[in-house]
């Protein structure tokens, strides 16, 4: 009877994520009514996402992750753009969607490509229950991507920062990673890698680079790590839009025309 | 000497967010190593958009709030066309992006406009320190309301919602604002709408309803108020862009031509 | 039988613009096969959006205002925006999707309102067959409108531009418009208004409002005006996006840090 | 003494596509008020994009290219996501660059690849003057291209379509580049893998591998392509957008909670 109501639309209409009935919503297997008066919004994130509630130590390290992503002031192309969108007068919500399409591979791609570096390498690794032999392995493992980039050329994701020798966000997450005691194979790699080319290039674990290996440590694939980065950079895109709409003159020049160089017929 | 480059961008580069100097960011006045070790993500949140830390009293009712927005299933256009362009094969940011361009005025536009009216009433007050006095107005200040709309045939934004008589969020959010004791002036008319619109037609509250109350006492202003729902959403939207390119077929069909209906020439 | 199915999705898929069968498509009532071989893009544009085809000096005239809108160089923020997402490495897809979030009220929103201005009017007035009788009409509208706006302090939309004292497109669309004979009331207004406006503060028609008259003496309601432009404006901006990509390196800084001044605590 | 200026941004205010002066703008050398006068839409196109008008020939084809790709009703993702987002009561140009995320690798990346596959195999020919040669070598290729794809398990890109079995757009594009004499080397090709496919698989070509071959043969490499397609579609998803705006409810309901099937805790 129903069979061209299926037909229609397959698929379109299934989801795991929430269970909405008339007067309730249940979030992988929590009513929101639990959710909304017990947990922290962090804990909510990593739920929605993971499926299910992190421990306490993950809860307090995924918080530190969100925190370390929120604003980079206005120099990422991102916050350009959501301040250019805005000045046009468009609404808010038009101003994020501008800067999320700046996310390319250039700006926020850094941290799926070194979670897939990271994971790709732990993973081909038979981790033992011995932590000074598996140590040694990782050990191996970062010289193995050292000359892997620097014979190739190419810089190792993760690494460096235009604008910072040592980038105070990684190194604060690092910092809290060893304090407290949430250290995974990902981030042992991520420092030993780090140690081996600070001491060659002098370069430093960067805040994509240092996310990527918590993240892969909290079990998070590579494909969610751009997802983790959005929300966290999100409350920084918006703080910029609104102050953009409130102390900038709306349609503001922002070159004359003799500022342009032309270089065609 | 420097006229031409002030010339060329005069504004473009002025900021009160965040100060980016070598090694060390600041946001809001605070170290983002000091900010990254301490605080709530929620708080962060608050922090950057408010340019203060919350109390406690603001910061746990804050989290609540984002809590509550971040999931309804399948059923908003926004996640509807978060699941489209991602079933299309594009990346996850497009397709944030496209869910945020859903929200328009018919959609996430509910809680702008009930941040609009709950403050405009209550900002044409004279709150006295006599709260018995001030709930007399308040109460008065929920009939005008309530007869304003009836009469003009109008809905009252923040109350009614197309799937849910009683809306979960919106009652466990008003029965925690009570039960912490945070309950401003907005809550106040927010509840005293409310008890009118029940009695008088059976609807209740809904989540943007409560939300922009809470907001409001919490010291945002309108425009911010959609910004707060995009932070608090974008989550449960990331969920659903990732279980759709989990679960299911890239570019999959979503209708047959004899499920259209043509009535051109 | 179908009840399910039509409750589920009971509008969704309705449509006048084009029927598709297996191996047949049919847009506006002509078959794609003999659109394809014997129109103009531009009559397509037309086709698609009003219905029906154009009459040739409808067709002639239209085509001019494609080709007017199609580049002003870098210096609009929808422009800058194409760049700046182009070069954080996104696909062209999202650069044209974040340049056309630019389209905000403040940069191509006028040439709605001017349409809306010009169309509310000429509604209002009593058109007869007797061109002098109405020519008279007309000229009463422009000196009201003139004086509106003045008394008001408020710019006449469609009137002025940042960059050029006499637009070079809307004097050449003009001087096309009254070369071939397509002067319906609109222009005429369009014309009278500026007249005055010349001659008491030196302000020319710019581009916007020269084609907003076009656009409404050719039949097109205001809430097409910006998809018009955005049709007009797309190709040149895929060719900035182009050029960004091909000719500037990805990535590249747009700012230095001691370029940005801090001005919070 | 700029040294400054230059610092800051050295490269963001260089381009070849047009020089605005004040009162006069000129693209690819033509100044516009006689591009606004002289030239079809569709030369303006590929003027911008090419940077050279096309010949006679060139221009009648690429006209075909552009009317071919303007709409395909309402079965496209991208045309249900403008929809979707017209809906929520979003702006038009929302709903465009909505309906523009959707063109991912999927849905319109199509023509790209199809152009990579088409001109990488003829560029690693080494094409003689003598026609039945080179039509020899290119038969060659197409056998090559079948074989590799076919053990491959792979589809050739540019070949069948979901709902047609013959693609009329792509069968009269290449009877009119037959009928017109526009045959080169890339629709030679297309022709030749479209002959062996029917005959092994009863699959025919569609509008992007058409379309492909064709932009191929105008000299457009395949970063371009998705482009031109845009360029192409635009129209018609503004058509759909303003239908969905004039003709639907706003913010209509897709579905009921219980066409939703919910499979997880």
């Amino acid at each position: 009877m129903h069979e061209n109501n299926f037909r229609v639309n397959p698929h379109s209409l299934k989801t795991a994520i929430s269970r909405v009935e008339k007067d309730k919503i249940v979030t992988r297997g929590y009513n929101q009514r639990d959710l909304i008066e017990k947990i922290r919004y962090s804990d909510m994130v990593f739920l929605i996402l993971k499926g299910r509630l992190p421990s306490a130590k993950e809860g307090r390290m995924f918080n530190q992750v969100l925190v370390s992503f929120c604003d980079h002031g206005v120099t990422p192309p991102s916050t350009q753009t959501a301040r250019l969108v805005a000045s046009s007068g468009s609404p808010i919500n038009s101003a994020v969607a501008g800067a999320l399409l700046s996310f390319g591979h250039k700006h926020a791609g850094a941290i799926e490509k070194t979670m897939e570096l990271f994971q790709s390498k732990i993973n081909s690794l038979y981790l033992t229950e011995d932590s000074e032999l598996d140590n040694k392995q990782i050990a191996g493992l970062a010289i193995d991507i050292f000359n892997e980039y620097t014979y190739g050329n190419k810089k190792i994701p993760g690494f460096g920062h235009r604008y910072h020798d040592v980038d105070p966000r990684a190194e604060k997450l690092m910092e809290l990673a060893i304090k407290q005691g949430f250290i995974g194979p990902h981030i042992k790699l991520a420092l030993a890698v780090e140690d081996l080319i600070h001491e060659k290039k002098g370069i430093r674990l960067n805040v994509d680079g240092a996310n990527a290996a918590i993240l892969s440590d909290l079990g998070f694939t590579p494909d969610l790590g751009l997802g983790v980065f959005i929300i966290g950079r999100v409350p920084g895109i918006i703080a910029h839009i609104h102050e953009e709409k409130m102390d900038e003159d709306e349609f503001r020049k922002f070159c004359d025309l003799d500022d342009i160089e032309y270089y065609g017929r």
